[in-house]
């Protein structure tokens, strides 16, 4: 067996203490860090320990085939690589490097408004994809416009609206490792892309909050009006929400609490997602991510009725570590360790994989 | 940007750490202990812990509107500062430091009779307040009506009865540090003053109180005879009490612990929120403070009912690192985060924040 | 205010620390440690962290009267000082030093068949008691009974039958420290007294254990037979038994663990006790003991039902730091603060305290 | 009393302890470590801490006997030797060591497939056992009915047929430590053995598993047709299969979930265990094994339903420690323990073990 970019660093935390030695400090800040007193980013992973796995024996499980389909796309493991800004700070090949290892691996990569790379560039880098466009809305409509046709001209498969983010959450401790979501940190999409901004400190009786955080429900119908592509809202928590992004048409949804970045003590995604996804799962796709590790919490979210799950830091310590073929290489091993899960609770296929697969720990 | 007091401090935890190191150990020790093992002042911690915040989207927030009323009179944010004595122990500005913030943020602030500026500088201080005087009854009633006639003289506008200190609760760690509640602490309210006492050793086999432990709720037909002021009582803790004081006709309760310092196991003060507030809270206003750091936590109280959250030690440690204007920074600070939590739950006023905002940690 | 032993050490950790000093190490051994991995000794602790007092207030508490009545026996406070072995092995005054500070304190002692001082040197030392004496039954009756006369002559005024050690439970800990509970270890009421043995070492398919394993509910009758005095049951942790011992006519029974010293594993007594109050409470004295520490813990033991509740550990960390002088001054702070807890809720008399003076922790 | 080899070991942790500095490195990830977080390895202790046991009192205790029968065959507790490959990596005595110390302590041992001796070799060490042998499947049937073969003619009672294996757990840690479960491991029963493998990485939209992964039920039936051996399946962890294990008519399961070295996340052994035994346990025998150290765990588990349960770690550490003779030690120590809970618990018999004797911790 040749030499691999992981090699070394056989556990998930080996990966994650390496990584931290490799990205610079600030960065670090920006990437491990949550909102707050990072309650809702320990929230994501005690949330995976209230369940417990039901294995199950004897079923002949030679093959075990990881296939999904998203949006009715083909995919080869119900797996997708949560949109994360700025990737180059991480590593010089950045999204690039990111997307051709989700593209191999045929896993659903979704890129941020506020890639290092542009969007052009990653669809040059990874043209079959799938790859979908994360949106953050701007200051003016006409520049989202500018941003939702650019990606489907580059192929970009669906637009996955961030709704979480009206206002940028207050994130101490990224701010204490000098790291600031502003115009210092490059990217590719272009000089006028605006990112998300914190609150205004305070100025009279009333907070004026940054012209994105205007957008209501009516703004999918302007995003409608602009493009054919799919529709998935990220950040839903609530099930008044979830319906009502249903009622929307939309094509999905994905369950978030922003990886525990916006607002502090924002529920788990996982504690969100049994009651949304029985609720709205029949009419629309319910993709959840935030704090998914490995591969018993795939399975537990799947089990919970997540048609897709979403990887975000542990992407990013691949990436620091061994660039995109670190991803490549967490990808496969995540979808080897899927595969021998499936094994051990019986399920040959991704179908199979119900809620009967889980239980509450006592 | 100019250089501001806390500049450099950007989290909680590093204010705290940065007071530690400037106010003397013994003064440390009176500011931080509980009583007893410190269960209640866990406890207070602990409770927020067990709630979650539903965030809601696509609300249209981009004004955000803090001000809310407390007894009538319309304040910038639901937040007051709970009383507490010995200020310039903290630093030299004192409570006239902590006054002047208040009032600049328009925040209810109150002051203790055992504060170490007089009632009168505080006022002339911060004239316009909104301030109220919280009293220790005296062991003559003389002397309590002279403390509330001064109040009213000064403008202080509604009277906080602390109902939980009948005598002063075990502080071993606060002895321990050297700190103890009596004459060797300077006051500004006169040599008069007789503050809240512990137990006296035994003598045979009963316990006779000090004087104030005599109080009943028959004191509070007396403090009307003195004063048109409104009535606060503060430290209530159960059903029974709360539905008294509304019988009574108290304009408001604050449901408190005493920051952990008063009975040791004693419940957490959000813990007695909410079915306080259910019953009696169309009565009579319902503030609450105990535990309070950031502003989910505020978030949390108010949709558990309160009309309006306390501040404590954060306000001592601002005070002490920044003097006067360390704690306006705070409570700007606390603001903007504020308008920020309820932006990203989908909150344009305080009257928006309901029970439909937090649920109970699974 | 003259120099007390305890002085210097404000907090009860302070005092368990420097009792860990003074005493030698496989005596220390011998107190702290708890039977296998000390999830009973542990146990008892958490069970208190699971309740919270409700504080009341205004209810004219300047008169806080700590006095009960133990079968009929007034006392200055509902405590009782537990039955523990070898008090000499703390300190040299040993049970005599104890029995004084109790008798001082009127408070109820309780001497084991094992003291170090025989049980007439221990009435000796403290005539007016209260005291109860403890019986290890003896692997032959006539050496109970005799035990038993010399107690009525001496003054016991109730046999506390520990129910709880037909064999002596595995104490890992406490036999690393180098204490074996045998021979070795001098004792005062005579070199017949046997002490409960271990279980013999394996031969054969049964385990023939030491005599007093043989005693049933017919040992009552026995005791009866010998003595007039009032017997409780000591070590009952399930309601099955403790309706046994009031089908005999028992006048009490401590609910117990022992410790954490016997059946590691065994239900926490706080835990056990509420039940078994409710149920027989009104026919026969309900005790309890196991990690009380604190006037808190007390109260909440009173609350769910305890006519008395019994301290054991912390008056040999007092033993060992200051002699029965320090008893007595660990007494006198327990009961000054026991007075604080009870006017902190609003009780003046130890009957006001009742179930709804403590509620679960949510 | 001469010198034991386990003396000066006097605590389970102390074991523990010696044996990491006895064995190898590598050989301790392997025995250690479960897979992936170790949240099941973890689970599988904390499962019994939730229980607490109900001591009773007065029951005439001096003989208990802890003779069971298991699978009719009467032995002297009911405990196991759960099967563990590579003993003699542990200790040159290896798997005879333990062999004939389970049988000189009349305890039913388990071999593994995976034996560093050889069935035989077990089998002439200890001749009288009771022995189990250990089955994983072979990818040839013909080379799995060898193996039975071998074990009818050497004197094993009982197939255990492992269900839990139809691919190898994610082992990360155990990798990390440099053991991996292959042919470099020298084992006893021939080379053609063939270990359980991990599963392949990725080759495309499905993953072949290895052969034995393709068992279904009716592989049962297969090992019926060649052998009259009694048939245990071990690592049941559903109702739905331990059901489906008494239709196929085993005559055993054993509920467990491999040390935690299988399913990371899978359910604890002992919860899964009441509600399994209350269902089919009248059906057919039901073990249980994992998280199992001291004889209240034993009690526990046998309060909840199991008819024998089983023993891992702490035998190999027995063994690392002082060889078959430490095991012997180790099996004394634990039978004489659990002579001493029963008694604590007023249980004379192991039939006398229910399911009052243990309680929900609060």
């Amino acid at each position: 067996m040749t030499h691999t970019p992981l090699q070394g660093f056989p556990t998930l935390a080996d990966l994650e203490r390496v990584a931290a030695e490799r990205v610079p400090d600030r960065v670090w800040a920006y990437i491990q860090t949550g909102a707050g007193e990072e309650r809702s980013l320990e929230a994501n992973r005690a949330a995976f320990r209230r369940w417990s796995l039901r294995p199950r024996v004897l079923s002949d499980v030679t093959s075990v085939d990881l296939r999904s389909r998203i949006l009715g796309r083909e995919v080869d493991a119900p797996l997708f690589v949560a949109p994360m800004a700025y990737q180059r700070e991480v590593h010089p090949e950045g999204e690039e490097g990111v997307a051709r290892a989700a593209e191999d691996a045929r896993v659903l990569s979704i890129f941020s408004t506020l890639s290092s790379a542009s969007l052009e560039e990653i669809a040059r880098a990874a043209p079959s994809g799938p790859r979908w466009f994360q949106l953050y809305l701007q200051p003016e409509f006409a520049r989202s416009r500018e941003l939702v046709e650019r990606a489907e001209r580059s192929g970009y498969s669906a637009l996955v609206l961030t709704v979480d983010v009206p206002v940028l959450g207050v994130r101490d401790r990224q701010e204490a490792g000098g790291f600031a979501i502003d115009a210092s940190v490059p990217t590719g999409n272009g000089p006028g892309v605006v990112p998300p901004a914190r609150a205004p400190s305070f100025r009279g009786p009333t907070y004026e909050l940054p012209a994105n955080a205007a957008a209501n429900w009516g703004i999918l119908d302007d995003l409608r009006s602009i493009s054919r592509l799919p529709v998935i809202l990220k950040g839903i928590l609530s099930l008044e929400d979830a319906r009502r992004a249903a009622r929307h048409s939309m094509e999905g949804i994905v369950v978030s609490n922003h990886g525990g970045r916006q607002l502090d003590g924002a529920a788990a995604s996982l504690d969100a997602l049994p009651a949304i996804a029985e609720e709205v799962g029949s009419t629309l796709e319910v993709y959840v991510d935030g704090g998914v590790r490995r591969a018993s919490d795939v399975l537990i979210a799947l089990a919970l009725g997540a048609k897709a799950v979403g990887l975000g830091r542990p992407i990013l310590w691949a990436l620091a570590v061994g660039g995109g073929e670190g991803v490549r290489e967490y990808l496969s091993s995540l979808s080897r360790d899927l595969a021998t899960a499936m094994a051990l609770t019986g399920r040959r296929q991704i179908a199979e994989i119900d809620r009967t697969l889980v239980q509450r720990i006592p």
